[in-house]
């Protein structure tokens, strides 16, 4: 699918004729005039809304300027909101979408590996607090996800990695054949499409059945993302990349995981080895403070009544949500 | 029911120990006390947010102090968030439940008349824009809603007028025997149980068949909501109360009906002298010119591709939602 082709493809759904482009400095720059003409080829009317880029963005502000542009492009409710860009454009402009007049149709058009391979998928949206990452938010299907591989070619090689990050997530909580493709191909040059592909199909084969994690199934996604929200949080947004903190987060939770008695060290090794080869980090920076990390781990989500829930794996290919780890082990691991 | 049960009421739901509970001034200091010593007693943990009162504060920085309380509360994602107050506390608290984590439990105790006939049920919640009211939102239903009438006796003659207008409302759209017994009752005092418990009855047998305003039978509760949250947003929101400005609402849609001949006059007369008796404005105020008021109506949530979309009333007890109504009649109307 080619971005030229959004119009005509979105043509079918039914949605009023003004629709919102939500977008960044960044993608905007490369492929707001593409999608804005082929909109306006099919018959829509849109308007386009420019975010700052970066998580450090992804805050309330730009929520409220989403609305704004979404009221001066008189937008009702059958008017699409559309993201094009990464993750932080498509979960603002997906909550803006959840909420504006109490929902609109919400269409992703992601730009980046880690909007592709997770992000766009599975429904999640939402916005950081100062005290944690992603803690407003709501869950907003959207009608359709638009992939462009072709802007894989402009993403610098720092953003495959990130993406990468979740992809070989994927393989360790779910899927081992997965990762030793994934190890094997390490080095040579990635396949994206093939790993866009498989990633998409295992994300939505566990959300799937667990559309509002209410279930426990779909907190396994979160792997790496306890230690790594805190690690983005306690970092102020922005300078570690998505990414970059679940990697540094799935090493954690394995090193806690392999001390626990659970893993391997041998499996936890393949881990790490494979996150280095992909360009991301093996091992969790200790510029912060194990009671520091700590205390805002305990603002995650899957918490209850004050004890802590982590996903570890338990082998390549499988993990498990786990409660009651004692805090003096995590702090060691820290 | 009593407020001081709350506890013993909520302990069998399953919520976690922390819990918030979000008032205003006005509520909170009549009424907050009782919530959280009987929360308290019942083994909570409870904490206490106070906004400022009236529509005024409906906006996002209110749901900005409501999530960071949320935090600062160790709430997590089975934490109940409970709205102690009227419309505006609850509409708050039930968006900021809708996306705290992503969504957690709701409990609404309202203590104004408004709040108990019409936004304590049927999961609307949202906050204003400055270009229009309830511009934003999410739907959430609550898991309890807990009315004490005995709040009733401290309300003050405004704003039992001010609830009187959505019940009112019902008759006219829904049930005309209800609406006569309003007419036998109107100048001898209200009966506030009874019209409390019919009211609900009837929004709860239009809410549930259409949850989320998709089948176009929740639209008919939007009754006057056209006109008047237009009059609302020009206000600039606050010196015009809600029932007041649906009541205003009301009269202009019942005479737009009468114009279009749809109704006849004296039901139309049937209606003003209701609203009359009530302590309620039976007709719009002519300060807003009507190209302006035109221009608000037009953000309404009910219209498509610019095709504004009306509740008009065909007879007391029956009404419909009506498209294509010639800017130029409304107009005149106004």
């Amino acid at each position: 699918m080619k971005l030229a082709e959004t119009g005509r493809f979105l043509k079918n759904f039914g949605f009023s004729r003004n629709t919102l482009v939500v977008t960044d400095k960044n993608a905007g720059r490369l492929y707001a005039g593409t999608v804005l003409k082929s909109l306006r080829r099919a018959g829509f009317n849109p308007s386009a809304v420019t975010l700052e880029p970066g998580e450090k963005h992804k805050n309330i502000s730009s929520v409220a300027k989403i609305y704004g542009s979404a009221v001066k492009a008189g937008l009702d409710r059958k008017s699409a909101i559309i993201a094009l860009g990464g993750g932080v454009v498509g979960d603002l402009a997906g909550f803006a979408a959840a909420t504006f007049m109490r929902g609109v149709p919400f269409v992703q058009l992601p730009t980046t590996l880690l909007a592709m391979v997770d992000s766009s998928v599975g429904g999640k949206t939402g916005f950081d607090l100062k005290e944690g990452k992603n803690l407003a938010g709501a869950f907003c299907q959207p009608k359709a996800v638009l992939i462009d591989l072709s802007t894989l070619k402009t993403l610098p090689a720092r953003h495959v990695a990130n993406g990468m990050a979740e992809v070989i997530k994927y393989g360790v909580i779910m899927d081992a054949e997965f990762f030793d493709y994934l190890e094997k191909k390490a080095g040579e040059g990635w396949d994206l499409e093939k790993i866009v592909f498989r990633s998409l199909e295992l994300k939505a084969s566990v959300v799937e059945k667990d559309e509002f994690e209410e279930k426990g199934l779909r907190e396994i996604l979160n792997f790496g993302h306890t230690f790594g929200h805190a690690c983005e949080t306690l970092s102020g947004y922005g300078p570690v990349l998505h990414g970059e903190a679940v990697a540094a987060g799935m090493a954690a939770a394995a090193g806690l995981s392999v001390k626990l008695g659970r893993m391997t060290a041998g499996e936890s090794a393949r881990l790490k080895n494979l996150l280095k080869k992909a360009g991301l980090p093996a091992e969790f920076k200790k510029k912060f403070k194990p009671s520091e990390i700590l205390k805002v781990m305990l603002r995650d989500k899957k918490t209850r009544n004050g004890r802590l829930r982590l996903v570890l794996p338990s082998r390549i290919g499988k993990a498990e949500v786990v409660s009651g780890v004692p805090e003096k082990i995590i702090r060691e691991v820290l």
